[in-house]
């Protein structure tokens, strides 16, 4: 069993995204890894899905989900439940930033962009 | 996709603890299930472990993990890592409410006493 610390929040190759993963791989987590991910304003992820199951928990802030097709609003006290290979762009359409925490069904997380190609993620995943 | 509006935690059978189960195979994931609980102090889990992953987020208060022959003190801020099948409890040992998210790596979640009986789960997992 590990008892982490949780790393501080770091800015990432993504403008107005800040990120720390809280468990993973690293804490000898096998099926599991949790990031902590702050939005600002006007900051989004780029379009992208996983090879596994995502909840994404909205602690503050509000924004939308963008998917294939159509877009959804959400904000705090809200969670977005991605199963595997779905599709996704969150993006802060709010005022304040908006601070997420987000859950993963493998360790390390495959991203891949719309394109098919694997991003390779610049922090632990 | 699934936006969920997080249900309001609920009293368990357990005193002191509430729940809400925010994401889990009831969303359509098939690999992850997403907590919210609070424990009031001096409440506690009993004994257990889990057939997979878990993580658990303390967003506040303090407390300690028991593990077979040991105790470890957390508190907010820090990330609890169980490996599949490690015993622990979890108390609040603070004097005030522990807030606690809880990742697992499969959905529903298996939870064994020490004695080796599943423990059938009041709440969807």
């Amino acid at each position: 069993m590990n008892v982490v610390l949780n790393p501080p929040l770091a800015n990432t190759p993504i403008e107005g995204v800040r990120h720390a993963t809280l468990a993973s791989a690293a804490q000898g987590l096998k099926g599991l890894s949790v990031w902590s991910q702050v939005l600002e304003p006007g900051a989004g992820t780029p379009l992208h899905r996983h090879d596994c199951d995502e909840a994404v928990l909205c602690l503050s802030g509000r924004g939308e989900v963008v998917l294939p097709g159509s877009k959804v609003f959400f904000g705090a006290n809200q969670t977005l439940c991605f199963p595997r290979n779905v599709m996704h762009q969150i993006v802060n359409t709010g005022d304040e930033p908006m601070r997420l925490i987000a859950a993963f069904s493998q360790s390390p997380v495959g991203v891949y962009l719309l394109d098919g190609a694997a991003l390779d993620l610049p922090w632990p995943s």
